[in-house]
């Protein structure tokens, strides 16, 4: 299934499939992949870096920088999966997430997978979105407020949808959810009726 | 005059007026500070380090830290001036800001005054709130999100004020301001209005 990358390719690793790619570079792409979850499983986010991947993997650090650009290269590359996912949900699956249903209902049930996802790949998302480049620039953010932005203007928002969308997709940033979640002891649930009130509000023809 | 400061007392320098201080420790506070922002004038915020600061002033870098804390600690007593005015204005100053206009009306100029003191203190406003910690933690930010709290109350807006002001706040982030303005050339002005957008919208009743 082809996607908006998180990356611009220019970045990051190349996001072509495995038959596009070589069977050796796929595989040993796999397994640097492999060898980074584990370092997470074991140590945290904080325990990935590129000088253990590459010592975990037994391969040199320049191999690890050339495969990934970056350690938010390397993040965006693990997330690159669970994202495709999500895209393809909210762009091409069922109704209410996907295309179907009116356009509240859509906001409604984007706000709740972004936080579903969110609590789900915490602390990956949260490292790769930790800079300002990682929270706004990547194309697959772009796509968010794209998809925010449609939505808006299917509900007959026509104030500046364009930045109407990037605030409300502001309120869905990773550290804040989890900070709310993990440290604040706010219930996903409130988080997900607080969207739903925000945009449903939002929209409300007055 | 009295305000929340922006550190809890434990984790800051002590935020006591000249009165309270000795003299000889303000004065050397005072030319800490100017030695600060001479360092942020000349190289801007990443220019100012506690090392650099400690060279500058001619003081050994332990007074440095039991002064300020933390480079954080330090960022926040530059900005601690401009917080108290800001709070001042929010809370005693004349409407709409201030007391005395409708809940609606203080909530549109919170958000504006925010934008313009982001915009104003830029780069220092952004250090100093670089960590989640930084971001919500610090009481002036539980403050502001009090204040929008209660605004909402006043509206009416019963479905989880607190949740729901912690949300609007979060759309005033001065990394996402800052980018919007520098890298993606969105004008104060469309800022502003958005703003004013989303919380007429939240507060109207259907």
């Amino acid at each position: 299934m082809s996607y908006i990358p998180l990356l611009p390719a220019s970045r990051a690793a190349p996001l072509v499939g495995p038959v596009a790619e070589r069977s050796d570079a796929a595989r040993n792409r796999e397994r640097l992949l492999g060898a980074a979850r584990d370092l997470i499983a074991e140590g945290g986010v904080d325990a990935l870096t590129m000088d253990r991947l590459a010592e975990r993997a037994r391969v040199g650090k320049g191999t690890v920088f050339r495969r990934f650009g970056s350690r938010t290269g390397l993040m965006m590359s693990l997330l690159s999966d669970s994202e495709a996912a999500f895209q393809a949900r909210f762009m091409f699956g069922p109704p209410p997430l996907g295309p179907g249903a009116p356009g509240l209902e859509r906001l409604i049930a984007f706000g709740s997978a972004r936080v579903a996802y969110v609590l789900e790949h915490g602390d990956l998302v949260r490292a790769a979105e930790s800079s300002a480049q990682g929270r706004y620039e990547v194309p697959a953010a772009l796509l968010w407020q794209r998809h925010v932005e449609v939505l808006l203007r299917e509900e007959s928002m026509e104030a500046d949808p364009v930045l109407m969308a990037m605030t409300l997709i502001s309120t869905l940033d990773p550290e804040r959810l989890l900070y709310a979640v993990r440290v604040q002891g706010v219930t996903p649930e409130r988080l997900t009726s607080t969207w739903r009130e925000l945009v449903t509000r939002v929209v409300s023809r007055r």
